[in-house]
């Protein structure tokens, strides 16, 4: 992969933001040729991204869609990653998650992939939750909430007790396998980049297409990003006193994140994970307030957003799902401490305007999930392992542990440094 | 990359066509993960499909077609590939080529690729062609005719001339890098599994979406292939007396050659090229008459086809630009002299049904351009040699010796051989 290095920056307390990357190069050959780098742009080899992709799980958030497109999805997934799908497909009238998992298993025998797949509403999962700690995420019939969120969440706890280092989302309605595939390239690339243990990569789709009078139209922006974005900004730049325009990718579905990162964050539910994640950003880290995270103060969390080559060809929301996204990310901002009053003045607005909102009705705040870190690995590890057959469980790696001083600007420099030495990750034993 | 090996297969003379592959997975790691087979399906590696890009010449076919597409092309193709851009986009009013020369080698500078841009209509190489003996391809005003197969030649000497053993098309007017950089993956797939050095890998295309009724449709089969696919497997039947399907690539415009077999074709003009590859294997390589080439049947010629993932999302043609298709590709079947008078007839039939063809008017036969094999290339690179700054030019692989034996069946072995040493082709010196 060759993409460029970051131009731009915003500072918010610990957390930098770096402005959309290009990239000009899929694949960028093996390491024998020398990495090149002239101060702008950077080669990155096939061995430094499948180093990367080897310490990463990916997740694939199914709810219902076609196994022709989660075919293409696995198709495009690197050997090298831990696939993990987290359903939430209807179980009646149809058994749809029988079916999947019989279409999965037989794709994974075939491609030898190692993937784990689970529902959302399994019973199971819901025991764990209760056991390790962390009830918040059932909802009255004792299960795991419905929602995109809640799924992401069970989903980072697999990636964790996996062992991996980074989680990737990619979504399962995408027409495309070359952009899954290219996610996947983009998510390591930027941890390539990363100084921080602390960091996260966001795709910028450089087109949606959609049709237009029965023409295709090549959109730049989704109809619910143009208002997440203008809003997180306007955040931003009400406390550094200068107007950006950094974020671009408040809605970004397709995301990764360090799992030290990971599980340091709140949640918004729903709709609202991926908004959400800058808002938390912003709050735990900022500065504004007192961290909860000291280290992270410390070592700074790094927020990347690359720019994708391939457009995103995915199955057009309906109308009300984009009303639903809308007032996810609009809420989960104007629910933020750190939101001003003429803020959230204009998010009514908006919400009247854009959504099915009444003047006058007040914004719903969005419901949050505390972060993972306080869960009881090991318990949640032995309530779910009988669920989990694909693959043999690893330890997971020392979180708590003082991190590594990690600081690095390899591509400043003459020797690209190796930083993750093979099998640390997986091999390293639990503290816990 | 993970693919299916062949299953099926029809021989004719001694041309081997294999059915459709199936692939399974894009990026299937390092040789360090043992490469798996398990008799149906074979894991390729990454350091595999390198070793057979970096001696292949990828050739862009480019006419007026949309800068931000053949970024995307570019971007999807790997570093280690040689890329080579024929244009015929019109140099006036407005001068387009020497825009597309602009953001070319822009775009080469930023990914460090190695680019060749070349205009077909360019009188140098007339010039080449005509010095080294190879006047067929010039019209009456003394330049390059126009037209796909014509450029693609164009290219296919380059490819020789810089020493590629592999040479492979790849359309400009596709909307998704993803799609241009798994058809290179296929490509190398199908090269890896080839026992002979003449061999051919076609894409089969697994939907092309279309917009119908203001939706997508993801369609199998295009318009003309439809009738190219049915009249080619009917020729085929015709003289094997088992009636088959095997052929499902009749245009493949996604398709890659070794350098030994394209120099050894003859090839049809403009859009006939595609579907005359397979009447020219029947009649130069099906043992019904006397082969130019005993060395290429002792060693036989092996067709791959193989099944892509990504959907073929490309700007769709006009209803005009699908007639000149199907009467380009039909007439060339019809001109064979192995086309029986029954499949004569019929084809008749579907071009007065199918196109502007008047019931009793004769056939256009297609135009016919001899194998390149007598091409002079030392005079053609002294000639064009000032058009090409990009690249600096290496000797040409020996292709008039005895070819070495190549027969191996790795996949069925212990140990994967690695077939081509490192270096070989590119240093090897010229005999000519």
């Amino acid at each position: 992969m060759r993409i460029e290095l970051p131009r731009t920056r915003e500072r918010f307390g610990a957390n930098v933001f770096f402005g959309p990357l290009q990239v000009y190069e899929l694949d960028s050959g093996l390491l024998a040729e020398p990495e090149y780098e002239n101060g702008a742009i950077v080669g990155l080899s096939y061995e430094r991204l499948h180093e990367i992709q080897r310490q990463m799980a990916v997740v694939v958030p199914v709810r219902g869609e076609r196994l022709r497109l989660i075919e293409g999805v696995l198709f495009g997934i690197p050997n090298q990653c831990l696939t993990i799908i987290v359903s939430n497909s209807p179980r009646e009238p149809v058994d749809r998650f029988r079916i999947e998992q019989q279409a999965i298993y037989a794709f994974a025998r075939h491609s030898r992939k190692r993937v784990l797949l689970i529902h959302q509403r399994d019973p199971v999962v819901a025991k764990a939750f209760v056991e390790a700690g962390y009830p918040e995420l059932l909802d009255g019939d004792g299960l795991v909430r419905h929602g995109k969120a809640e799924g992401m969440l069970v989903a980072t706890i697999l990636a964790h007790l996996a062992g991996k280092r980074y989680v990737g989302f990619v979504d399962a309605d995408n027409y495309s396998p070359g952009a899954a595939h290219e996610y996947l390239c983009e998510y390591a690339a930027g941890f390539a980049l990363a100084e921080s243990q602390y960091s996260m990569v966001r795709i910028l789709w450089q087109s949606k297409p959609k049709i237009v009078d029965g023409h295709m139209y090549f959109a730049r922006w989704g109809r619910t990003s143009r208002f997440t974005n203008y809003f997180l900004n306007q955040l931003i730049s009400h406390y550094t006193g200068f107007e950006t325009d950094i974020v671009g990718t408040g809605n970004a579905g397709e995301h990764a994140l360090t799992l030290d990162l990971a599980l340091r964050l709140d949640y918004g539910a729903g709709y609202a994970v991926e908004p959400h994640h800058i808002v938390s950003l912003l709050e735990r880290f900022g500065g504004e307030r007192e961290s909860p995270d000291p280290q992270v103060m410390r070592e700074g969390v790094e927020i990347f957003q690359i720019e994708s080559r391939n457009p995103h060809f995915h199955k057009a929301g309906e109308h009300g799902h984009v009303q639903d996204m809308t007032r996810a990310a609009l809420s989960s901002i104007h629910g933020s401490y750190l939101c001003t009053e003429d803020l959230r003045r204009q998010i009514e607005e908006e919400l009247v305007r854009h959504t099915t909102m009444e003047p006058g009705d007040a914004v719903k705040p969005v419901r949050r999930y505390p972060p993972l870190l306080d869960v009881d690995f090991d318990v949640f590890r032995a309530t779910v392992e009988e669920r989990l057959q694909v693959m043999p469980f690893q330890p997971a790696q020392p979180i708590h542990e003082e991190a590594p001083a990690r600081r690095r600007r390899w591509w400043g420099g003459t020797q690209p440094a190796r930083d993750h030495p093979s099998g640390e990750t997986e091999e390293s034993p639990s503290p816990r």
